[in-house]
């Protein structure tokens, strides 16, 4: 991997010392210090504290994660060597600042290998939606004697089945990659497709409400913005066809829960959702027990194992630095507004 | 579709009336009745019937399914123009006989489109059982309370998991293919590999002991044969990880079910079961209720809408052989005799 430019630039871990202790296992704390002149044992989370400021001073590059306090013009001003931001995580907002952008730090995050595990659990929830994996489970366990399970199911299974995605965000895209290799017809709602984008994605554009009516599984993949906040509203939720699945891994907001647990208490819908409002949900709702909810405690993001991948993600763009090469995953000041 | 080439043979559906009223609905006997001149009320289930021989004297090609008695002697002596076998399902050994092939009957199956559902299902269990979804479902049921989910299970999800697949069949293929996109490492066992054969199919070859101890994930895709009888013995099962995954949509025998069912009332192994013996299991089976199992009444093969998947398979056959070309998964007897 390594070419003649190689360099090794200071660089300074800046996250939650919760999160680096699962994000940083001692292969990629060996990597990273391979890459750059690090102290792994040095994770900051208070930029004004005496060993945070010795570190800045020298910083050319600030590995973030979940817990990097913002990097505000006072932080900069304590970081003049200060080059760029490599985030092991998703969303850079939270720290990366106007003042980052004006100073023109290069920024990169794993918005991409976090949106992977989200796009991986809606597969499997749409495979098995579709299938009524979860549902013939619940019957055989009731029956418990031979059954003509799919009988009043004439169209179960993944074959001629429609999926609507909702957003063509990262996690979108990826779920409609993912979907390819299936015999499943494929609709795209996004507000800002440009013409032909979801034919290139393999799907077919249309309104939001055509894609409720139309779909055997929606599921969302919006970003939580006050423009999306009941994007799927009892209006929509009523549009949806007996018996199908609303999965929904993005955030609670964006349904109307109320509308969605009537749906949902009467048998008409089915459900697959990791996320709620609020989260956690009081312990006498509903969707707890329902045998066609899947209610997960938002765990569809990277988590546990899938932490290494953004670790992995980040020490790539490292080495792509410290070679000399512009990130791969690059982050701009524009893109960072209409998503999540 | 249509070439100068076309003809119109003569041709004969023959299977279980039940079978045929749900896999042709009016659109693929449409096709069929296009394709080849063919009475589309007229279901075979028995070759000796007066309507079944007279339309035999003059059948060129036979579409069969599910429930088409043997096409032995005495039938193809009542088929003097028959030239082929179109089979609307999987495997063509209860129908197809010797005297078929004797008399050099082009045999072609679905047995390809028969084996994507099952793979399909695979792959949503895999997903699911790498993120611990289902486990999750039942642990926030039980706690609804805030709680570091996977603070016990810090490999979970799938990154840099291991996914075993027992034989190299049509179904273990596919399974390896849906799987590529995936990080995940693959392992295939199957005592007919070919040297790189399991490497061209993006998985590294081990022996059957070796998978077990290694994978996250085992899945079993492995013909029902004397020789396969308990190929997952208690031995194996013992090799097999703690909190590891037992995925089996082949047939019950191929796993030692009382070992198996102490390892999941253990806690020490999860498992997802299509297949069992028997079917159904005694109302009384641990089986049913585990909360690590997911148990299913033998439906991840081709059932309800997925029938269409095989249907338009004969038609897409029907339309080859009407242009003269050869079939495109055509059958061989030497072919048969390995798989299920």
């Amino acid at each position: 991997m390594t070419t003649v430019a190689t360099r090794r630039p200071r660089a300074l871990l800046a996250m939650d010392p919760a999160v680096s202790a699962r994000l940083l296992d001692a292969g990629a704390l060996a990597r990273l210090t391979a890459l750059a002149d690090l102290d792994p044992a040095l994770v900051v989370d208070d930029f004004a504290a005496p060993e945070a400021r010795a570190a800045l001073e020298q910083a050319e590059v600030v590995i973030t994660g979940w817990g990097c306090p913002p990097l505000d013009e006072a932080v900069l001003d304590a970081a003049p060597r200060l080059r760029a931001v490599i985030h092991a995580a998703g969303s850079v907002k939270h720290h990366v600042t106007d003042a980052c952008w004006e100073r023109g730090l290069q920024v990169t995050s794993a918005a991409w290998a976090n949106a992977l595990p989200v796009a991986e659990y809606t597969v499997a929830a749409v495979l098995f939606a579709n299938k009524r994996v979860l549902a013939l489970r619940e019957e055989y366990r009731r029956r418990r004697a031979p059954h003509d399970w799919l009988g009043g199911h004439p169209a179960a299974g993944n074959y001629r089945r429609t999926v609507g995605v909702v957003g063509a965000s990262r996690i979108g895209r990826r779920v409609l990659e993912l979907l390819r290799p299936y015999d499943l017809r494929l609709l795209l709602h996004d507000p800002y497709l440009e013409p032909g984008e979801a034919e290139r994605l393999g799907a077919s554009a249309v309104g939001l409400d055509e894609l409720c009516a139309a779909s055997d599984v929606v599921t969302v993949h919006a970003p939580e913005l006050p423009e999306t906040r009941h994007l799927v509203d009892g209006r929509r939720l009523a549009l949806m066809r007996d018996g199908a699945t609303l999965v929904n891994t993005s955030r609670g907001s964006l349904i109307d829960q109320e509308a969605l647990t009537a749906e949902l208490v009467s048998g008409r819908l089915d459900a697959v959702l990791d996320v709620t409002v609020p989260e956690v949900l009081p312990a006498d709702s509903p969707l707890y027990d329902l045998p066609n909810v899947l209610l997960t405690p938002h765990v569809a993001g990277s988590l546990a194992g899938e932490l290494h991948r953004l670790a992995d993600a980040a020490a790539d763009e490292l080495d792509r630095y410290a070679r000399g090469l512009p990130f791969a995953h690059a982050v701009s000041p524009e893109g960072i507004h209409r998503s999540a």
